[in-house]
């Protein structure tokens, strides 16, 4: 696609990207076999150089110690050669994924004789945009890799030395494998503007992918002229219906909420049927305390605990919409499945949503009305992953309708194209 | 997905979204029979009440004529009892395609026992954003109820009262059928205030499509906060390789530019190898002329112009850019494939590139190097159709990488959503 007027600057973001650009038209037409090659260099060329990774990431983690950022974040941070080693054998596993490009995904002869086919192709340039972690820079840069696509990575100030020493090892590794080094190239600068610039190089950099808190999917999601694929806010819900099996329902809702509360697919609001909030509360109650979970209940919640001699903190519409992303929970008692499913609909952020039931008919009209991702029957919300789904990677989980919804693996980082073979064919 | 901030006004557009979703969520659960009824009673009420359609359409071709529009236009404007019951047909058509809703796209069961499907599902509320023609909101309807959406009408103003009565012939059907009238709307207000309302109606609106001119389009792209598909622009090239059988690339390339000139599919640039450039300009220049096109060529077009004594005006960088969208087209000649190449990922659209020629390496490779969302191999571009695909039917022509590219039918107006169920599956 020609340049935008968007696009037409000379700043380094967007001669960054233009590089970007040319290096993804040599990507295109590359077969499997190179785009691997390159990725096993890299694999290799991550454990070799791992003390000069090391060492980059020492001065990350002082910078972060300097300004009092809390040990979790720290420990997010922090390369060792032991996770320099997972990060590889995580690239190795890359390589052994099926190929997205090339895929037919469609094909007929058509009645006048023309041979049609769509076929799966590079995206061409993505962009990344991320937080913290820099084993992200990694595992993105080799989804791209993998599926033809050049990569920007954005990432942020915190891992800067970090980054720019990983970087430096794949692109060197990628160059001697004989790709274009920049294939993967850091967004130059480390201010919010480098961002920005990114995110108005519509014509040069075809996909963006927010990955981190609210605040940084949503600025991206507002700013962007380049097309964007949310990902990763996560309000799940799990609605216990009048015929569940409690124990099933205790379990399932434990696991959603307590079993890795840190992350997108972990549920934040438990809905009830009053037919049997009566005998399911308290044991709820109980296992939610045990697992260090603290409720915020409407009336019927703050009545059982009340009951209980469990506190309930009282729910406010706050507590509906929240990711506490925490050992908390927002819980209600709904007097049908369809006040669920309106509850659900008018709360959710589009992630994951999960039933317990032994009724067919009501877990069928659950999923019929839905509008999420994900929905699980009998099922723990944190199931909606793309490793768990079996796709072997996954660069998000998109919680938008458009292109990709859900763990996002390979293929979902490609376009296609209608390639059309004919003999002189001529339209009427 | 919770309303976000750009969507919590009370504005008449907002209002309207707002009922769409309330729609599509009823819409959602219906059963292909349903959805399939209320379309024949569509295709049955345009047919009983056309008279009153003409009607309403008279007052807009007059206020057309009063404004000295030209006939070209007001002849698409206008509607016939005869142009109603095609249209009527065309209706009856989209019912006899197959449902989109419901299909399993992947499934398995997991290692653990999970049975996960990806099922596809109705965006919710699809906004069209589109010019003049009046079928368009019949059909566009037609394609969103079909694919289990609600639809936002949002045509031109010189259609307004014809838009008006359809919609209104519309509702009433949908409504007698046992749908929510409210699936099919027209957006209130004729200015540019309710289109730009619609484009920020992020959380209540899933998808915009804009069809129309490029400029409407870009406006869009710019300005909308709902995610969008661009649509249309087509700046199609014929690249003429050294290889190729002269008679047969005289044939597509008149063909390509001049069977319907006015259309995104029609060629607007001509790229001729070196190699056969002698023999072939003469007879391309012949054939076009008579086809009565102008060509805007580069210093070896002009000189064989010269030789043959027909006129070819000088082309700058504005004809490469330039969809011309009639009887003129662009023309150079080049030294090699790969320059060709380069000359359309420089200046394409992304629409549709054909390539003549004999040699089958030359076609994969110039296969593998386009970036546009159709390449055609020894077949006219007019071929880029959803009609001509085999689709039954299309809502529009993607140009874009995300989502759908290229002609755009019922499975690109949904999403996905996957299903897993479980018997108490918890996440270790």
């Amino acid at each position: 696609m020609s340049d935008s007027a968007d696009s037409t600057g000379t700043s380094p973001v967007l001669v960054t990207a233009r590089r970007a650009r040319a290096a993804a038209a040599e990507l295109a037409p590359l077969p499997r076999t190179a785009r691997d090659a390159a990725l096993l260099a890299v694999a290799d060329a991550l454990t070799e150089r791992a003390a000069e990774i090391v060492e980059a990431n020492a001065r990350d983690i002082e910078r972060a110690r300097a300004a009092g950022t809390a040990d979790a974040i720290v420990d997010r941070l922090t390369l060792t050669p032991r996770r320099i080693a997972a990060i590889a054998a995580d690239v190795r596993d890359v390589v052994a994924l099926p190929d997205p490009v090339g895929e037919v995904v469609r094909g007929s002869t058509l009645p006048n004789g023309l041979e049609l086919r769509q076929v799966r192709v590079p995206l061409g340039v993505v962009g990344i945009i991320y937080e913290a972690r820099p084993n992200v820079t990694v595992d993105a840069a080799a989804l791209c890799l993998k599926s033809g696509n050049a990569v920007l990575l954005r990432g942020s100030s915190s891992a800067y030395a970090s980054n720019t020493a990983l970087v430096a090892v794949l692109r060197d590794a990628v160059a001697g494998a004989g790709l274009p080094a920049d294939a993967v190239q850091l967004v130059p600068g480390e201010g919010r503007e480098s961002a920005h610039e990114l995110m108005r190089a519509r014509g040069l950099v075809d996909v963006l992918i927010p990955r981190g808190g609210e605040t940084l999917i949503q600025t991206v999601v507002r700013e962007s002229t380049v097309p964007v694929i949310e990902t990763g806010v996560g309000n799940c819900h799990v609605y216990v219906d009048e015929l569940a099996d409690l124990d099933m329902a205790v379990d399932i809702l434990v696991n959603s909420k307590a079993q890795r509360p840190s992350v997108c697919n972990a549920a934040e609001t438990v809905l009830v049927h009053a037919g049997i909030a009566e005998r399911f509360l308290p044991r709820a109650l109980a296992a939610l305390t045990e697992a260090g979970v603290r409720v915020h209940g409407d009336e019927a919640w703050q009545k059982a605990g009340l009951d209980a001699g469990t506190e309930v903190l009282p729910a406010t519409d706050a507590d509906w919409e929240t990711e506490y992303l925490g050992y908390d929970i927002a819980a209600a008692v709904v007097p049908t499945l369809d006040a669920a499913v309106a509850h659900i609909r008018r709360w959710t952020s589009g992630h994951t949503e999960a039933i317990v039931t032994r009724d067919t008919a009501a877990a069928r009209r659950f999923v019929s009305l839905m509008d999420s991702a994900a929905v699980m029957v009998n099922a723990s919300t944190r199931f909606t992953d793309g490793g768990q789904f079996g796709f072997g990677a996954e660069i998000g989980i998109s919680t938008q309708k458009l292109h990709a919804r859900g763990p996002m693996g390979l293929p979902e980082l490609t376009s296609t194209t209608y390639v059309v073979t004919g003999d002189g064919h001529l339209r009427e």
